[in-house]
């Protein structure tokens, strides 16, 4: 099969793009520091909150996801201030080295790659250690198919210690319910190729008061992620460095769409068409490294690679004879599982599609069932 | 006249962009750790060098141009480090203030706005203090249209003292002759939405050899610009962080375009229409900003606001009465001059057109020829 056919792009982001969300990105280039961009730019940062389920201040950044995670961090921390960063996978791994990098000290909380994070250890760290200032925590570990408990982490967080609470949703966002003010989340930052349907190359980041109080004496360094810019610029309807402006085209379409699908219904595609690919691996004979579903994504399902399969020669003939493109492990788990996206813009016959490739391929690549 | 109508947008960037390039920004997504993605990395990436004109290493950033810049700084510097910073205008600035913002003793050298930087006033400088160890400079200042004499610069910072040499060319790299190599350039950023004729989201970065030597001892904090990172991964065809897929293809077949061209026939074409536009605003009555046309840049003119004219009134009517875009002023020179953009996809007739509109609103606003 010639890999001219289009894919069967079943990565955890980029997505597909649908159709009128590309032909929106082929509008003509404007002025970005003109009328029409200050129009564009108030629209989509009033609908993007809407989706956040946020009053906060919110920004457009063009950066990848982690540019928005970056920013979380110099803009609320200064070197040497002790904070807490639980990981649990590869994307919270990250999150950890970032805020290292920038010379905080950290308290590195490693919980086991497949399971949840535990509010209940965190809050032994808040309670041994009272001059913690932050915590980073991942919502949903891309690497590894968990939701991670925010809700529950920010009443400890939050309600109980009231620290500062910094959250990756690179991957959530959009798909997985993440009610910023409800759950008192100070700084949460996400992308733009995962539930919003457009391509990598813009990040958002929602900034509570407690986040801005805390900048007001947060001494890392900062320009480019500097998010006082951002809200200087943001008040005359522009950015401070020349945006993205296909990507936001497409963004403006896109949260039209989402919003008039309703972000309930939203949530709830996610939730159906994860639990259809968790209960078709598992009738394929396949197990799941997520063990217990309250916890297991609905954006990514990571599946183990059973005992004698080649997960390259899986992966590999998905990809060149099924055009089905599932993406690897990363980090520590590269050789034990594949991962499954179903977010964005995904139908149940895109899975099933996935299925059907893995019957046939899975006893090629040594799998007996 | 309805704003439905195309736009001739002639900002410094964005600029228009061409069909064929628009086509292929709609191609669908593709994992960006697959092998499709490291064909388009490696395939990019060699060309740009092309246009760069170099053997230097060469990364694509997902970020808007000043975040290449913000990698050249935080990449070769550390907190204290003594360094030149000139500048003659709001890039120049925004250059000052970024390196200053990560902590480096800045020399700070202002030069009129308008006016070329004075290499001779640099070697002083350099003579004088020793401890010096990088020096940042513009190439083409977009807020005055002055192509600073980089050569003669570049002659003195690495020819005469041996420092680092990190430079601002977002808006004349692939339009006006900066070659990377033959003037030993350590450092040179620039943006994806100038001559490169695509959408703003992508910059470029080249690294010299004693740039990567700096960096092993750099101790400012980076991480999202951390280059380390993103030559690890390119030589694995990949970048670190989700890239802007889109932007890239569009890149790609730019870069196809401009090659086939030839880059001094591109060039040529730049210098063409620039002094094509230069000799019409003098045809009106108008007077230039930048006075000696050896420094006058090929990519944006600077016209002064005539005695009387309404700047505002200006640059508003042309937009809403006649769909030209032209650019303001920007910082000190918002009220004084009014900009022309003439560099990418940009045909003569474009500026027969803005000249055709002026005829008509430069009288209704208070122009006296």
């Amino acid at each position: 099969m010639p890999n001219t056919m289009p894919q069967n792009l079943r990565t955890p982001g980029p997505t597909p793009i649908p159709v009128d969300i590309n032909e929106a990105m082929s509008d003509p280039m404007i002025n970005h520091r003109g009328p029409e961009f200050g129009e564009l730019i108030a629209k989509t940062t009033q609908q993007l909150k809407q989706v956040f389920m946020t009053k906060n201040d919110l920004y457009i950044l063009t950066a990848s996801g982690t540019g928005s995670l970056e920013a979380a961090i110099v803009n609320t921390l200064s070197p040497g201030d002790r904070v807490i960063a639980a990981t649990a996978g590869a994307f919270g791994d990250r999150f950890v080295d970032m805020v290292e990098a920038y010379g905080a000290d950290v308290k590195r909380m490693d919980f086991e790659w497949g399971s949840p994070m535990d509010p209940n250890e965190i809050r032994k760290v808040l309670m041994a250690e009272p001059e913690i200032k932050a915590v980073l925590v991942t919502h949903n570990e891309t690497s590894t198919g968990v939701t991670h408990p925010v809700e529950e982490i920010a009443q400890v967080v939050k309600g109980e210690f009231d620290k500062l609470l910094l959250v990756d949703a690179v991957s959530s966002l959009g798909c997985i319910p993440l009610p910023v003010d409800a759950w008192d989340c100070d700084m949460v930052g996400t992308a733009s190729q995962k539930g919003f349907m457009i391509p990598p190359g813009l990040s958002f980041i929602s900034v509570s008061e407690r986040a801005w109080e805390a900048q007001q004496t947060a001494k890392m360094p900062r320009f480019y992620f500097d998010l006082s810019m951002a809200k200087e610029y943001l008040a005359t309807g522009q950015t401070p460095f020349t945006p993205n402006l296909s990507a936001m085209y497409g963004l403006s379409k896109a949260l039209d769409v989402l919003l008039e699908e309703g972000m309930e219904n939203v949530f709830g595609r996610h939730s159906a068409i994860a639990q259809f690919t968790r209960d078709h691996m598992k009738e394929l004979g396949l197990e799941l490294l997520v063990t217990d579903e309250k916890y297991a994504s609905n954006t990514v399902t990571a599946v183990k690679i059973p005992d004698g399969v080649d997960n390259k020669a899986l992966v590999g003939k998905m990809r060149t004879e099924h055009n089905v493109v599932l993406a690897g492990g990363q980090g520590r788990m590269s050789n034990d599982i594949f991962r499954i996206g179903h977010l964005g813009a995904v139908a149940k016959s895109d899975i099933t599609d996935v299925v059907d490739a893995l019957k046939i391929v899975l006893p090629q690549v040594g799998f007996k069932s």
